[in-house]
């Protein structure tokens, strides 16, 4: 049976420069990066090699167990460009709980990090910001009201 | 700052046909369908209308307060193939710890579920196989070892 939500997979063009990106946005590597290369890799994902670098990512308050899978692919390398719309189907925004996102907008413009729109938006009770990361990401931050 | 995750969000053309997907699988539903048409949600999404369907769904003994959002676009409507290969650059997966692998594949076989490969294959301390929701969005499982 299911026992949990493990990982979300991020697949990037460059692991370095979107660690940066994420601890900039203030999660934590919580394990080193790895270069794994092993033939499972690539009977379990349908590719013809199994290399990649991957590191793990999460907030440092987190309730679970979750974390983000940071993945650059060696061979067969990363490929193609993110889902340029919201309305993409497939998996394509992963969501964080932040407090104070007025503060939180100004400080991460701050540090270059730009939104898809001016300020944070309300609807549903929760308002709501969208920014990207390096390779063009969707991620959303979001405050209860 | 930070505080946690919140939700990661899966587009698919067939709301009712995800949820029976997911249902399968052993996630729950946590809210009911909830239609939303609000002008913050273009905004935030950079999108011409806000006008979607959304259900929330997470495994029964989730250790955190993650959870799916499901959305069905309506205006404007869902668009798209989710990627293709796992070593596209985006959100391509997501993942869940399971116990016993080996007869969760074998039942979900029987539920009529297919695989990206004929067993669960071992690398980097974990055995794992892969499944494609509805729409082929790639959805692990996975067993430690």
């Amino acid at each position: 049976m299911i026992e949990d939500f493990q990982h979300v997979c991020i697949t990037c063009r460059d692991i370095e420069r979107s660690i940066e990106f994420y601890e900039r946005l203030g999660l934590v590597v919580t394990d080193p990066i790895l270069e794994l290369d092993e033939a499972g890799i690539g009977r379990a994902f349908q590719l013809p090699q199994g290399h990649l670098r991957v590191v793990h990512l999460a907030p440092p308050e987190a309730t679970g167990k979750m974390f983000i899978d940071l993945v650059q692919w060696v061979a067969p390398p990363s490929t193609g460009e993110p889902y340029a719309a919201l309305d993409h189907i497939g998996i394509n925004r992963l969501a964080f709980r932040v407090s104070n996102i007025d503060a939180m907008t100004v400080s991460l413009r701050e540090r270059g990090i730009t939104f898809l729109s001016e300020d944070a938006q309300l609807f549903g009770g929760i308002r709501t910001i969208v920014t990207t990361d390096p390779d063009g990401v969707f991620i959303q931050l979001l405050e209860w009201l």
